[in-house]
């Protein structure tokens, strides 16, 4: 029996986490957070666990997709149609993958930028297509080199996969950036992949630039967004996408095939908890408590951390201690100190020689100085 | 933007149920129990809203993959590895939809009967391979034509799909019928995807003969099934995959790429209540009545019945009441009597000229029987 992907393996955050509960490390490997959901959402899966049992319809549930789109109005100003330009979907993964799926033709490529998130790659492979892998570089803060890519265009192209605010550097993007993308794919068929699940986690009063934002890049892109990071529920797997009509009809037809559609009850319970901006509009200063209080525990040692402007990441550049492969590196903490982080070589195609790990610091506070106070003491 | 389904309507479940909501009609369409689960199963949801709201495993919670292995155990007396040979995923569809895209490579022939559920063609599409379709014959019970079969694998066959008991007609396969298609596949690199998300619905005192039941078949097996139509939960999207560990392997690939993982406290949820075999095994007898009292509605009348074994479907010959095409008479019956149902004729790649119906009976009795007199009037 031939393998379809034969140099597939688990992920890294499956392996970490496991390798992480086999020694019991505290995981700041993938990314999950270390507490549960409000009270709140919980009373609503309760109540909603009664009589909304059956096949929600299979672009989501009409109430949860207005809700949807009442958010991105008031979150981004951004008018969207619940019915045309909305689909739930089985987690921001499910969305990624349907978005390639549904465009990607066999030869067509789509570029991405590394560090690229691990399912990327493998699902434009599956859908026949070529991945051009464009890397970021750590000295220049990962950011994008436009140039570049505008030499990469082709008449192949058919996507370009965008993830802001970044997993796994925490980057985030600009207006500038937006304009210069813009710019680039103005006049092609080129399409936009977004990968948005930390749009409300964004530091420093700096804002998220939203490809829907842009009109340029918004009458061509899917954005897959989610509410596991931004309710600390990332086991309900329930994201989606929104894409102007002709772009989420073909989607649809994906999804339809795939999943067909996501569970009834969390997305009544979701509906009508995301009535409140409040249970998203704090997410940003609570996450930058602790992003400042874990990075404050490494004052004065060898660990040099590099900027998080967005996400729940924390990279940090070892090179001052130890001259072992990330990918090493990660393994021997996780046994040795028992924590747990994840090697940033693994998103790249040709890995670069940086020293980089990256930390989920979506911990509770005890988690997270326990763990910088090993490290800092290595 | 050129479409990549550009055949490819809104799944028939989707418009019939969607019709049924627009006219206020009895909906006997889309298969979906028209009651809740039950109080115990709501109860374990409520339970684990708290605490359990984070990434499950890739392949499923342990202890549930242990629920389903030890179930499996149980109900076929077959040893499966819990953690080899069990995954879990967001519904039968995504597990069809992994089962097929993790083993078909471009080119690959996949055999189906029709009327086949309307998922596997595109899916065999999708990546690239053939779909073959073998026509099943009404007049013949909808029994599979073996010599047909035996002709028609080719060194390119990849797969065949199995599905028992059958949707949308209700056959259900017998110990014969495993028999003759090992025949067929020894010696061969064939492998079977099978659909048994009815397993628990055979009538008459028959026994569901899933492919787990040969050796020959079971080795070479990904055996599809789900919780939706067990526990009356259809909406919470939670199926699982049986297969060999080489063939979960590949299976583990895809699915993390798809969906990564499935909804965390629905798995702890059905992890102990499917603990209870008194929770699926009086489900044929359940649905045996319902199928009973709606058939003995159409008593006299020019509906003529044809046999349902399993599934809690009904196909019903309108052949003596009208010659209108099945697709247009399931619009007509939902606006004019205000019963929707499923034409037959969508699941056939070359439709027949038989005139069947289909009609779901997993709703309440009041509605069972309003329907039947609403359609024996006609
Ligand atoms: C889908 S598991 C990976 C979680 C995650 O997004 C990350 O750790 O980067
Ligand atoms: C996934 S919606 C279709 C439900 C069903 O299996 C059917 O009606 O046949």
């Amino acid at each position: 029996f031939p393998s379809k992907q034969a140099q597939v393996q688990t992920t890294i955050f499956t392996k970490m986490s496991a390798l992480a509960t086999e020694y019991g490390a505290l995981n700041l490997s993938q990314g999950f957070p270390g507490f549960d959901c409000s009270e709140e959402l919980q009373a609503l899966l309760a109540f909603y666990s009664k009589g909304h049992n059956q096949y929600a319809p299979m672009a989501g549930v009409p109430v949860f997709k207005q809700s949807i789109a009442d958010k991105t109005k008031l979150f981004y100003g951004i008018e969207m149609d619940a019915q045309k330009e909305v689909t739930v979907v089985s987690g921001a993964t499910e969305a990624l993958f349907c978005a390639i799926h549904c465009c990607v033709f066999p030869g067509d490529e789509v570029i991405m930028f590394d560090p690229s998130y691990d399912a990327y790659d493998p699902a434009v492979r599956l859908a026949g297509g070529i991945p051009i892998h464009l890397a970021m570089d750590a000295q220049k803060g990962f950011q994008i080199d436009w140039e570049l890519l505008a030499r990469t265009i082709s008449p192949k192209t058919r996507a370009i996969m965008v993830n802001t605010p970044h997993n796994p550097t925490g980057a985030i993007w600009s207006e500038e950036d937006l304009n210069a993308l813009a710019e680039i794919v103005k006049g092609t068929n080129i399409l936009i992949i977004s990968d948005e699940v930390y749009e409300h986690i964004v530091f420093d009063g700096k804002k998220h630039y939203s490809v829907l934002l842009h009109p340029e890049l918004r009458k061509r892109s899917f954005v897959c967004g989610s509410f596991g990071k931004t309710y600390h529920i990332t086991g309900w797997k329930i994201g989606y996408c929104l894409a102007p009509e002709y772009l989420t009809r073909e989607f649809q037809k994906l999804h339809q095939w795939v999943t067909f559609s996501s569970a009834t009850p969390l997305q009544y319970a979701l509906s009508d908890y995301l009535k409140e901006p409040k249970h998203y509009l704090g997410l940003a200063d609570f996450y930058q408590r602790k992003r400042d209080l874990f990075a404050a525990a490494f004052a004065g040692s060898r660990w040099k951390l590099l900027p998080s402007h967005g996400s729940f990441f924390q990279c940090i550049d070892y090179s001052e201690i130890s001259d072992e492969l990330d990918v090493d590196l990660a393994v021997r903490l996780t046994k040795e100190i028992q924590v747990a982080s994840i090697p940033i070589s693994v998103f790249y195609q040709k890995p670069p020689s940086d020293k980089i790990l990256r930390f989920c610091f979506a911990k509770n506070d005890d988690i997270l100085l326990e763990a910088a106070s090993r490290l800092v003491q290595l």
